[in-house]
Formats: structure tokens, sequence, C-alpha cells
């Protein structure tokens, strides 16, 4: 029998998956699990999107252009206009969801054995996109106590070597939820200039900004127009992951050359989203005020239920749908076991996230979990709930 | 300004690509261009596949599971029962189209610089994915002369190395159209066997068989269930290129295991074109009979046109929708080109691809160029007509 690549042996699989066995069989015993570990948001996708494609009357499905419909990318360029980004339909290539663009962006640019940086925690499968393209992830440490504030630059300059072709950012973060501050970004700006590096921004949570905050993008930063790469979807914006339509953006036109022969290859991304994800653009401003009133009410829930555990800790995110907590625990991967396979309280349990799934770091994360607020109110308060108890009956609690 | 990839700079453009400016340029003069470059059928795709998209009434586009949609790999496996290859929902993974499914088998069985062996001329765009893995693809050369039949025994083992991986064939052969017969299969398993090497097969074009031939397929073969990685899409079958939805399959527990972790990665296929591809194994045989019937008339006129033309010739391939076809010019790149930007007859042209595109040997495929019978018989005999005026006045003519 033939064997399988060092590659596929090396892949890594997202501490999550190795739970989901685990929540099956909590669910055959009858017990109601609450999904917190999950980026899929409860959100109706926007009726323009549904109607298009309700509407699509093309006769034949066919390929689009490898760098995705060109009325699309003209309609995108027009929405990134409305938010000082300042690039034309020849600027994007539309891909299968961030996931690929990603893949696109580390291909065209880093060769096996170099080297992307990538503030820790972060999302858990930008690893398999390493090992995918064979590269390595240099992490360097953020922390709870600053709310996972951007590292200092001396941490950046500390491990940066003649490998290390870009740093990479997701803003606002999954898992942190952490907005960057245009300080930040001009940290990260001088950073890329100093050592030409790429600096790679995942900005599929641009939308979900509250307390009045605003999102500050990459591709705003003057003078470094072709270090950025900006990474987007339609998933999280239209509540619409099952689209699977992302795009890679940047000015820089040896790059995109270069992706283009990446998206060639695989001759065009689906037809179908792109014509959901083009009217999409039309959904007016009142559905991103529902969407984001009701997001800030859920984080309010979960942030105040945290804090009042006692143990717990839990910072104050200002964007995104996630927050990573500090819970009184041993380990949060036997932790989140623990709450699948052996705790049920009045015969409900949640499903986290270990936040050791989102350090590359070794033994980082071992006492914080990563919550997701893609339920309705209720039942997140139902879930702190059974958090609490959980807390309270948790063999390897540390308290 | 920060360098792309070494990767990147390597991946190489399929020369189609770089004929489309001079068809734009023909298109601005006025003129009218045949297009046999593509494999982008005019087939309607199957109206079950269309309705069940009107009829789709989900109120979230969420993701899949990563292997696809159980409905739908039930229901393919099904599918695949009443062609024999017996399988279950677990041994498919669904992907965005064949490219993934090719590209997930590569990295899930090679590393950087192992080998594949395939017979060339070969679908140019496996070089891409090769150079995506980084891996190395070993032609093994295929004769016109022989319509292109399976090389001989000697020939792949003259090239196997330690380093050797897998076999990949692409049956019914896009470019050649050739089709494998039960002897040629089993010399590739008994090869496979000896070697203990994978046998990648890319059967899209499985239905698309003529004069009373029929398709076998590498999972027929006896003892090789680990062996064999089959690769399929709906892309040709139901004219669906758009869709995007293909799939991997194999026996192999441990590689399908391996596989889905890329498939995790990247998190899902598409969900709209799951639901059409489901939707369209409904569609009646009657469908494929009229198809087939269709393909079957277009081959005949192209076939018996270019063997009519002085100094051509042309297998007569039973699957596919392709032909590659010798012609007497010097150059197939340059004729091509000269297609496009300097010949028209009464204001019409075709666009052809070159076939040196296919051959990873340099230097062959120079008098060949692969003509797609996706028009239909009008515009082909027309397309034939314009050809055959090309030849007699392009300066590179060598008779």
């Amino acid at each position: 029998m033939p064997s399988i690549s060092k590659k596929g042996a090396n892949m890594p699989q997202s501490p999550i998956r190795k739970l989901v066995p685990f929540a099956e069989k909590a669910k055959q015993k009858g017990i109601k699990v609450y999904h917190l570990n999950i980026g899929q948001p409860d959100i109706a996708t926007p009726d323009a999107a549904l109607n298009a494609i309700h509407n699509y009357n093309e006769k034949v499905i066919e390929y689009s252009h490898s760098a995705g419909m060109l009325s699309y990318r003209k309609k995108l360029a027009a929405y990134y206009k409305k938010i000082d980004i300042n690039i034309t339909a020849d600027d994007i290539i539309v891909t299968a969801g961030a996931s690929e663009a990603l893949l696109f962006a580390f291909q065209s640019i880093m060769d096996p054995e170099d080297e992307v940086i990538i503030p820790e925690p972060f999302y858990a499968n930008y690893n398999g996109f390493a090992v995918n393209a064979g590269i390595k992830v240099t992490p360097i440490f953020s922390s709870i106590e600053t709310g996972f504030a951007l590292p200092p630059i001396a941490d950046f300059e500390k491990v940066i070597t003649p490998r290390t072709k870009a740093i990479l950012v997701c803003n606002p973060n999954n898992p942190t939820g952490y907005l960057y501050s245009e300080e930040e970004l001009q940290t990260l700006r001088e950073l890329v200039l100093k050592y030409d590096l790429y600096l790679i921004a995942d900005e599929v949570y641009r939308e979900f900004c509250y307390d009045g905050n605003v999102h500050h993008s990459t591709m705003h930063l003057k003078g470094i127009e072709n270090n950025v790469i900006l990474i987007d979807s339609v998933s999280k914006r239209y509540s619409a992951c099952g689209m699977r339509i992302g795009c890679m953006i940047s000015k820089n036109k040896e790059l995109m050359a270069t992706a283009m022969k990446f998206a060639q290859a695989r001759l065009s991304p689906p037809t179908y989203g792109q014509i959901a994800s083009e009217a999409a653009l039309d959904t007016p401003d009142s559905y991103f005020t529902e969407v984001i009133k009701e997001y800030k009410q859920r984080r309010d829930v979960v942030v105040e239920a945290i804090n009042k555990m006692e143990g717990a800790f839990c910072p104050n995110p200002k964007g995104a749908f996630y927050v990573v907590a500090r819970l009184p625990i041993d380990d949060s991967d036997k932790f989140c076991q623990w709450l699948l396979e052996d705790f049920n309280f009045e015969g409900k349990t949640v499903m986290l996230a270990p936040a050791s799934g989102f350090y590359s770091t070794k033994g980082l994360g071992k006492d914080e979990v990563r919550i997701s607020y893609v339920l309705n109110v209720n039942d997140l308060r139902e879930s702190m709930r059974l958090l609490e108890q959980a807390l309270k009956v948790y063999p390897g609690r540390t308290l």
C-alpha cells in the first residue's frame, strides 16, 4: 500500500474538529448542545443575494473569468471606494472563499521554508495553509492582558530573518475580536517598509465593529501599496459562508499577475456564488445596522457573564463575533471535551473552542477558550449559565 | 518592493491564455472568431439542476460538511454503483472542481521533488498543480500514430525512480479524446502493484464515449483498491463548469483521512453547486443519449474534414470532445496566433489550442493542435472550411 506524504502527515487538524465526535455522542445521549465553537453566523443571508439566485436564468452554468466575473469585480471596486479603498477591477482576483485567497497569496510570495510572522492566537487554518504551501509560521505572542493588542515592534524585529517574507494580521481578529487601531497599523507600515515585507491583512470581519469604533484598513496605509495584500470574503459580511466567495486584492501588478497563474490553473471561482455576491452588494446599510446591533448585544451578554464568573476573565473586544476568555481550568482541550463527554446541566451543555488550537507556540492558551457569539441572546444567556455551572464542578478546576 | 516566489515565477501559463488578447483584438477589428480552443460545452445544463437552485429556499447559505453534503455524497455513491463502482459516501470528498481534487490528491501523496508519471500530451493545468505542490511531472510520450494509445509498459519502467509516487491518466483523454481499453488499464494495474504506486485517474469525460464503446474505470481494477484515486467533476457531465463541483474518491482510508485535513482547512465546497449537482443526478438517461449523439456528429464532422485537408491527419477518438490533429505547419503556437492576428476568410477565423502546451517535453506538438468540438455542427463545418483556407495561405506551411 503506497504511503501518504510527509506534508499530509504534518497537516494540522483543528482541535475543534477533534471535538466533533464527542458533540455527536452527547446529542445521541439526548443532551442539547449549544454551539459556541463555530464561525457560522445564524443571521439570514440578505434577500438581494437569495433573490438573485432564484432569478438567475442562464441555461448553461459556465466558467467565469479566472479572476471572477468582471461585473462583480467592478461592483466590488465601488464597494471598496465607499470605504476609501481605491482599487479597480484589475486589482481583484475572486476566489473560493478567503481560504483560496490566502493560499494564492502564500504561494505567490513564499517558497518552501520561507516565513510569515503572525501574532498569536490566530485563526487555526492559517497553519494548514502554511503546511500546504510548505512555509513556516513564526508566531509572536499577544496577551489577553492587553486585550490581544498588537505586540510591540521589538517583538517582530526579534524574529525577522532573511527568510521572513510577510506579516499576516486578521483585523478585526478571529479568534480575539481585537480591532487594530490606526496607530498599530502605522507601526506595521513602518515595519514592512523597513524590511521590505508583504503585509497580508485578513479583513473579513470589517463590517462588525462596535461601540462606535471604525475599521482602519491596511489598504489605507500610504506608501506601501506594493506590500499590502488584502484578503476578503462575503462569508461573514453577508452571512453567506456556503457561497465560497472571497477575494485577494493588491495594487502590486507583478504579484497579481503571479497569483493569476494560480487562479487560471483552477479555471474559475464558483459562478452561483458570484451572482449572489454581486447582488449582495445592493444590501441596504440598514441590514448592517441591525446585524451590528444584534452582535453588540450578544457580545455584551457574553463578556458580562464571563467576567462575573469566579476566576474567569474576558476582554471586551471591539470587533468580529468572537471573544477569547481565560477560565479557571487546567487544560482547555480537556475541559472542552469534558463539557461534551461528562457534563450536562438539566440535559444541556455547551461546545467551545479550546484556545490552544489558535496558538502556534506549544503550551499557550491552555486556560483560554474561544467563544463565538453566533447564537441569539437567549441561547447565549443560557449557554453562559451552563458554563458557570460547569466551572463549578469541572475536576480540573484550578481555583 | 518585495519579490514574488520562485514557485510563482515558475507557474506555467497555458498557451491558450497567451492567445486570448489576440482573439480580443481580432473581435475588435470586427472579425468573427469560432472558438474551438475551449473546454466549455455549449450544451444546456440539465433542468433538474437549474430548477433545484431556483427552488432552494434556505435563508442562510451555510458551510456544508468539509467532505461535502452527506445527502449529495450518498446520492453520488448510488450513481457510481450504477456504473459498477462500489463506494460509500465516506469514500468521497466533494471539491471545488476536479482542480481542487487533483491538488488534494497531489498534496496528500507527494512531497516536493516527488514525481508523477503522465502520458503526454496531457491537460496543461496538471503542470500548474504540480508546480503548486512542488512536485515533478515525468512525461512519457504517446503518439498520434497510435491515436495516443497508452505507451508500452517498458516506457513507464524506464522513468520510474525511487521518487515516483504515482501515475496519472485522463480517461477519456483531454486533449486527445483517447479512450483506454480494458487491457490498457490492466497494464496500469500491474505497474502500480509492482512498484507500489498510486494510480490517479481523471475520468470527468466518462459519459462521453462513442461508436458503442464503453468506459472502463480504474475503480473496476481488482486488488489495487488502496492505490486508485478517482478524480471526477460535474463540469463536463452536466455542462456545469461554473458550479465548481468535483470530487476525489478512494477506498484508501489513510489517504482519505489525510485529504480531509486539506479539505477541512478550506472549510467546505460551494453549497449552491452541491445543491444543483445533487439534483443533476436525477437527469434522465435520455439527456445523455441526446448529448452523446450530438457530440458524435460533431466529432465526425471534424475528423472527416481534417483528414480531407492536404497534409493533415487526425485519429478518430472514441471519447471526450477533443481531437488532436497534425497539420502541415511549422509551429502551432505561431500558427494559432497567426489565425487570430493575420488571417481571416470572409471576415471570419478560428481559435485553436496549440498542442505544444499539452506536452511537457519541449519541442513536441509543434505541428499539432487541439480542437474542441463544443460548437454546433454548422459552426464546426464553417470552422473547418476556414481552417482549410488558412492552411492554404499560412506562411509557415510545410507542404
